[in-house]
């Protein structure tokens, strides 16, 4: 069959299983977007915003394990969605982020949209390619699911040229094969376990893909013939939790509090993960989080197949029949009374349905979230991986593109809501079950506590105003409701309570301004 | 005086008139937010997303001819002020941006917000540098000024590490030495006069300050004795227009309607600008806008001092004299009845007030604004200089930041209107004399007419899905209130003229969402 490059690069992807492509097109991705009449397979879901279409194709991988496809126009577009991008390299998800460029004779020209692509994408990229023919098209493709899939899930820049789109002669190509991701050794695998055989002071960070159910049971197992103590890294991209799964605790954001959960550990053992640092440097104090005198030991880096290892290690310490503790079913009560962040973190506990998805992004305002929802049903919990704000809205997008059949939680600040709020419309376009709940405190309240750290008590009023996102209040039911979405204002906790089960309750998508004290 | 790097950088911005930064900053950032109370001649502009302040950085340059500063957040945070500051850099502005980074010992660490960001930098910036020292950084900050001054302007951005901030120990450093830049050489002059003399069929294309009132006034004497046809670039910065000045038309989007603008020309001189080509490439079609056999000749590059050329090829023309042809005053017609694209663009004719600033990313429905407001009282016209849409109302922000004077008119098509969204929240914060005026159409029409350019007459409904702005419609008045506002929708051409004038009439920002027929 005769296709042109666009033709033949969509049938590639559909071949490959990636039929799903979050877009935001322009003039040099016509033909691209042109060609999707003719392969129906592939869902392509427009954003009004790259930011969106990137942060979506990052949660639609947590959920999907699968990689999605984006569409970008060009250097500014993909400057638009570098920041989800760069959440996704971290959540180690696989993308396969499709950017459109002039055509090849063009460039030369430097015309208004002319930049260097592929120095934007390297940053966020591990595989950067411009396809150079239609002919080579399909096979360029092949190689960035290849790349994308990693192991472990990477970001692959594809850029397409408008003429390589648009020529005939093209035919898809057939899908890679499925990456191999090795276990650790049995050396490793055995010094791990005399390491936890010989002290009780044992922590185990796990990270990836140990966080899922499988990786879980097993740690739980090696936890309990061995006294170790499970942690889960902060940059979770997804969490297996609730009722009937061990409970792992995660680590905190603030140095002080994650010196807490280590102090007292002779060793760490990393599980799909690295060694934990603190998000940012604070004057005087050491970044890195481990506790002087604790030995860190690897045993499976997240390029491996880190849920095998610790299979293997439950073996090794003859723990299969290991009875592991699990999270037993717990809600906290409903809240009542004026609204505080806590109150909003008891009353999502309350309510959490049965394989809920929350995406979480509330940051400071969801300090209790875990401990309110550690009973709940068992759910996900998509959290923040690179720090870069903006990434909750979108994410859940993609979750509930990928699992459509699950209700989509995203927990939300004020803040960070506003960098890609245009999220909401491809919720309300694709009808998707996603109820968000705004925690609004009218500020950057994580700013605020870093002042309170960096010693300056009394911040003078103009740099407090750079905190306050009051004067004027941001009124996120009109913003909702702009962008197509039922929203309504709650400021107790009995109408969060009643207004979360009747989104839950109703399909589509829904949001709640949860009105919390400024902080 | 003692400073910390904070205290010295913003000292140095201030010595040097950079008095005005539009922020969106982190905890990297937090020592230069905390600085802001000790030297208040620095105002910072609070921004809820950083393509607006790149944006806005932009605008105020245009209007002020001087940088204002922007505060970024580490890499993601400039990705997402990207696309802004690729438009500033074809605006060919000054700005000095900087961006926040891990204390230097920390980088190492690769945690979360760790990025290249010297590499993302480098596509928008001719000039990055990471300052390595608390002493160094005054220093660095006077070189980011002077290369961001040009000429011509440019992005200077400047990566500052948070212990570079933090520590202290630094001292302010003076201002550098205003910028030179050259005239065109005598020969050149000579050169250019002999071309026009020998020839009724030569065109001047104009470009940069050539757009301001010394270089339009001299360009029209020029055309005054040599019958040379002006014509403004395509990708206007500022352009100075109206009653009492002379006209220059601006080169058309589409390549079709240049080259009628072109048509018969035998020589085409450069003035302040380069040689034109088509935005995109299309099948089959030459890229150049130049008509074949036309010579192009340049008067006097970019970097140059393009209204001193231009007047000394007014001596060299004898021309001093000349009187040049001055546009009349004119309005349209009040229109009436409901509306039209072309009815809003002859709306803001009727009522434009003196001195206002345009800005205009309405695109595809503001093909008539330029024949509505010919005649119109003296104003300024600031477009999209980049084609990374979302740039009209961040630089209608910087615009009304720099001249607080001035009545400022966004025209802002609805696509577009959605990528930078948050620049509402900061004028109503502000209070800026911003008029917004969005043109919903509920699509991107723009590739609506790419469709039909491109053969595919009848688009398939999964691909025309991608051009629809409906399903949900976008309702901007509720956007507006939502960011804090005065919002109204008008569908009939009466309501907008009296919403217009009322608008204006009213200090502060006003947004009217005009209602017009998709396309």
């Amino acid at each position: 069959m005769m296709n042109n490059g666009a033709q033949a690069l969509i049938r590639t992807l559909v071949g490959a299983g990636v039929d799903t492509c979050f877009t935001n097109p322009g003039t040099s991705e016509i033909h691209v977007v042109a060609a999707l009449d003719s392969v129906p397979e592939m869902r392509a879901i427009l954003t009004l915003f790259e930011g969106v279409a990137t942060g979506a194709a990052d949660g639609y991988a947590r959920m999907a394990d699968a990689p999605a496809a984006t569409l970008l126009h060009l250097g500014p577009g993909l400057g638009n969605g570098l920041a989800n991008l760069h959440n996704a390299r971290r959540a180690r998800v696989p993308v396969v982020n499709i950017v459109g460029d002039h055509a090849t004779y063009h460039t030369r020209y430097d015309t208004p949209l002319q930049s260097d692509i592929e120095t934007t994408a390297r940053n966020v990229s591990t595989w950067v390619r411009t396809s150079r023919s239609t002919k080579e098209l399909a096979r360029d493709a092949v190689d960035a699911i290849a790349a994308a899939t990693g192991p472990p899930g990477q970001v692959a820049t594809l850029i397409v040229p408008a003429d390589v789109s648009w020529q005939n002669g093209a035919k898809p190509a057939a899908p890679p094969p499925a990456a191999a991701s090795p276990a650790a050794s049995s050396e490793t695998i055995e010094a791990v376990a005399k390491t936890m055989q010989g002290s009780r002071r044992t922590g185990m960070l796990l990270g990836g893909k140990a966080l899922r159910e499988p990786g879980l049971r097993a740690a739980a197992r090696i936890a309990s013939v061995t006294g170790t103590k499970l942690l889960a890294e902060r940059n979770v991209a997804r969490l297996e939790r609730g009722a009937g799964l061990p409970a792992v605790e995660r680590l905190a954001y603030w140095p002080e509090l994650v010196s807490k959960q280590l102090d007292g550990l002779e060793h760490l053992i990393l599980a799909g993960t690295t060694a934990p640092y603190s998000s940012f440097a604070y004057e005087g104090k050491d970044s890195s989080l481990v506790p002087a005198g604790c030995a860190v030991h690897e045993l499976s880096p997240p390029t491996s197949d880190v849920v095998t290892s610790l299979e293997r290690l439950v073996e090794a310490l003859d723990a299969e029949d290991a009875t592991a503790t699990l999270q037993t079913a717990a809600a906290p009560p409903r809240p009542e009374g004026p609204l505080t962040a806590e109150k909003v973190c008891q009353a999502v506990g309350a309510t959490l349905p049965e394989w809920a998805i929350l995406s979480d992004e509330a940051l400071t305002s969801a300090l209790t979230l875990p401990v309110n929802t550690a009973g709940s049903p068992r759910h996900d919990w998509l959290t923040l991986t690179g720090g870069a704000i903006g990434q909750g809205l979108p994410v859940a997008v993609g979750a509930a593109i990928a699992c459509p059949d699950r209700p989509v939680i995203a927990l939300q600040a004020d803040g960070s809501a506003l960098y890609t709020i245009q999220s909401l419309w491809t919720m309300a376009r694709e009808q998707l079950d996603v109820t968000v709940v705004i925690f609004n405190n009218h500020s950057y309240a994580i700013l605020n506590a870093e002042f309170a750290r960096i010693g300056v008590e009394k911040a003078g009023p103009r740099a407090r105003a750079q905190l306050e996102l009051g004067n004027p209040n941001i009124d996120f039911v009109a913003l909702g409701a702009g962008l197509g979405v039922s929203s309504r204002r709650v400021d107790t906790a009995e109408q969060l309570t009643g207004a979360l089960e009747q989104a839950i309750a109703d399909p589509g998508p829904h949001l709640i301004e949860a009105v919390i004290p400024a902080v």
